[in-house]
């Protein structure tokens, strides 16, 4: 027999309402395309959002109507988020960075209705508008009376605005429609470098159980002292959840914008009293490099969440020990809304040295509740939790994928989500990202990953970029092959560098090949292609037992 | 359409297992009713779990069975929790505390088929067993070579004993059973002081997301660097929650069994760390005391949580000021899982100075995200958020309670439950309980608390006890009449007191008689019977327009 407590759905909705009753007074703070500060309180935002959601209904957004965004962090971005959850509708976010040809595609495949976006985008929108027949309207995040909103209109006949949309509509509590937990709300697309991107489709009901698995204390800790600036966009996995777990809690929320260099993220941090930022690496490496030529010091940040890749020990140990901020390590995906693993400490660690705890800190982390890992082996059977065994990463929760938007499957046969990475788990429960399945280097049985092998290479100081990939082996199935670009004016040898790499792993981990090249290819994101390397070098084959090799096993 | 994401249902099951897994060496420590301390790890419990279910399996617990216990806190108590849960069955406590014969009526309506005591309740066992013949095993919880146990067998023809069922069983990991997540898990009853009991049937859903809600920063902040000491007794809606929220982030868990006396409670915090502990106001001022006769101060202790009944600004004040233990007061029902709201601070109150801080702490707080709160006014309106004008309390949310066991509704037509209780609630969102609904005095339109009256009246030296209850009024529809116990040696008249309290409430409070009795009446839980009062203080009518009414409105 069932309980009998009350079904009371989760709805992301509520989120927002919660907010509104509790913490009517807290900020929302963003950093607009118009290049100004706006605030207001989650009264305010609330409000807004019953006024979109009535403008949202008169243009016949319907329950499951896609509603596409092409938009940075900002307060009109948020309230998207919240009227089309509320309507029963799916507020779909577009990665600008994209292609045109991808975000056509993407558009489409979506069925995306009408599209809003920030004035920033209006080059990009005149190029996709002709592509996409199927959106309805095209909305301007802003007003038509501004001199942006003025040239927007002049480019784009019937083009509507958001603030002339809302201004008209009832701010009164809305009656908000009743559905499932299950309900769509959200929508966003891998970006694989490989193949057509894929769909997930986030419910209410995953997108609640993430914000409280998210502002647990071993998670990012999130309370209404908190004043959280998500760096990461909006656009890049619902920024990491944070646009829901803030008013979960009532924290304070800064959005900054399309103003991501380091000067004007410290400059907002600084003003709002920030207290927890997220972001990719990338981000807080320009953040440190700027602190480190101003002089600046944090005034009131406490930590910061790095996830998105790996972040360094070098990183973690100079926010920790110059700055004093303390460093999240999490890992996730797209397919896991997106977080998997979150690295905090246990009173276990209490007793390492500083250097240990940076090193812990490499680690990507471990489950919050709800979801679970586990590795298995190449032949797939459970890997052993030692913190040295690597095996296929898979993943399985309520917030994790099981089918992608078309109905393509994602949870395998067994209904866990094979993340495509290869990972160490030890036995307190640490997971550690070893390498992406298709890249690591199955060497005899043995896996060797391509990524610890290219991160040992960046050590060298004539090297500028590296990439490891596998080639064919007669005797070991694959081996490593090492592709360098050299600093501008610096020189090594292969034979100097395999030496150099010898003092620093393990021998049978030594490259069978070092090639040196002017520039290694990328994807539209940013991601190394190891695919169009793996063909560029498809003429070397291992076919001798290299010296090396002789230590193998 | 639905999201496309994992269909995973949550289970209680999975808290041990998510421990199991991630913070296996996490002890729980159980001071026995043998009177020594025993503990063990999340593993070796998980690992008991599973013997546990593979036993009451064998006897013939499916889904749906009630399985009753009769115990104290303690690890073999936390073993029939999950093993429970996880079988699909349900662990029905029974409070100890009550009457031979509610607690006859509570195991026959709750149907139990299976019975658990630990060996001090070997003689109310023996009352109980010739009125259960429904109850097909009674099972002690210890083991039969035990000098306890051979007393117990001699006395129960039949009986089991908790070791001695596992002891055969494998304690390997089990394929627990899939069920929804609305199935039921446990089951406590509530011990209203009038009508019978209700039975409150939890869901494994209603367990986990109250669980999530419970560790959340703002409400206990719970995490792995805790240890969690619930001293309210898990036959006491399932120790508020914290044996699932204390495995759902890896807190070490201190349960103290039954020596809940202030020396024994503060040994065990002392020796095993105690971070974090909770429990009603009573337990609290016994430690205080012994704080203050013994010099004795906390190593460890950061903060306490205290519900139950409302917690005093002194006892606030000196757990706070004097022994720097935060207090974390709470209010909750058993139809609410039982947490409703919590109080913990806001930004906006760092500028309080510490006598205003503690005045705001003895407000209940606020809504964890998943409850909503509101207050009515006796004709149905919403009353105001402004921390003054009264309200019937409603809640509402996904652990509240729907509908009773058997059938009885629990919540209204309009999808709220009637707390009972009168409350108000501030712009902030802060609740405070002022009166029960039936003890409100309802003068002329107006609310007057009793329970606000009798705290004052607790003030005066000559007072040792106090009650206020309603009666009749011609004019103004009731009217308050006090009734006093006073201190043995002490006088006060009634035209003293009325004339001491009138420079403390407001003239149109003040009671329009005071009456001396030598001891009021109470319950089998100790709560005071006003029904009892309103029926001996029948004869007692205000048809007089009394003198402090006229500055009535």
């Amino acid at each position: 027999m069932t309980g009998t407590m009350m079904k009371v759905p989760l709805r992301v909705i509520d989120l927002l309402r919660h907010a509104n009753r509790n913490h009517p007074r807290v900020e929302v703070v963003s950093r607009r395309v118009e290049g100004d500060i706006q605030r207001y309180t989650y009264a305010d935002a609330y409000r807004r959002v019953c006024q979109l959601a009535r403008a949202l209904d008169r243009l016949g957004v319907g329950k499951d109507a896609r509603v596409g965004t092409i938009a940075w962090n900002g307060y009109r971005h948020l309230e998207l988020y919240y009227a089309c959850a509320g309507l029963g509708a799916v507020c779909h976010t577009l990665n600008p960075r994209l292609l045109t040809e991808q975000l056509t595609w993407i558009a489409r495949h979506a069925a995306d209705e009408i599209l809003f976006f920030d004035a920033t985008f209006l080059p990009l929108v005149e190029e996709l508008r002709p592509q996409l027949p199927g959106v309805r309207h095209w909305v301007l995040m802003g007003d038509q009376e501004s001199t942006m909103g003025r040239d927007a209109a002049a480019k784009i006949t019937g083009l509507l605005f958001h603030e002339n949309l809302i201004a008209g509509e009832l701010a009164d509590d809305l009656e908000w429609p009743n559905f499932e937990e299950s309900q769509i709300c959200g929508q966003c697309y891998t970006s694989g470098t490989t193949g057509d991107p894929k769909g997930v489709c986030y419910s209410n009901r995953s997108t609640v159980l993430h914000a409280y698995a998210a502002a647990l204390p071993d998670s990012l800790g999130l309370s209404a002292r908190d004043t959280v600036m998500p760096v990461v966009p909006m656009f890049h996995v619902n920024a990491w959840g944070l646009p829901y777990a803030a008013p979960m809690v009532g924290a304070k929320l800064v959005l900054p914008g399309p103003a991501l260099d380091a000067q004007s993220l410290y400059d907002l941090c600084e003003a709002e009293r920030v207290t927890i930022a997220a972001g990719v690496p990338t981000i807080w490496l320009g953040v440190l490099d700027h602190l480190r030529s101003s002089g600046a010091a944090f005034g009131s940040l406490e930590r910061i969440v790095i996830g998105g890749s790996a972040a360094s020990e070098a990183t973690i140990r100079e926010f920790e020990s110059v700055h004093r901020v303390r460093v999240i390590h999490a890992w996730g995906m797209t397919e896991a809304s997106p977080v998997g693993a979150i690295n905090q400490f246990k009173p276990v660690h209490d007793a390492l040295d500083a250097d240990a705890r940076h090193r812990l800190q490499t680690k990507q982390g471990r489950e919050p509740f709800g979801i679970e890992m586990r590795i298995e082996t190449e032949s797939g059977e459970p890997a052993p939790r030692d913190g040295l065994t690597p095996g296929r990463l898979l993943v399985r929760g309520p917030w994790v994928v099981g089918t992608y938007a078309g109905g393509l499957d994602g949870e395998r046969d067994d209904g866990w989500f094979d993340t495509g990475d290869v990972a160490t788990i030890d036995s307190e429960g640490y997971m550690a990202i070893v390498d992406r399945t298709k890249d690591v280097i199955k060497s005899g049985g043995e896996w060797i990953s391509s990524i610890e092998l290219e991160n040992t290479a960046m050590g060298h100081p004539a090297i500028q970029e590296v990439a490891v990939i596998g080639r064919p082996h007669q005797k070991w199935i694959e081996r490593p092959l090492m592709i360098c670009v050299l600093r501008p004016g610096q020189q090594v040898s292969a034979t100097e560098l395999s030496s150099w790499l010898g003092e620093r792993v393990a021998r049978w981990w030594l490259p069978d090949a070092i090639e040196f090249v002017d520039n290694l290819p990328h994807g539209a994101t940013g991601k190394l292609l190891k695919s169009r390397l793996r063909e560029q070098f498809a003429h070397i084959r291992f076919d001798q037992v290299s010296s090396c090799m002789e230590s193998h096993s």
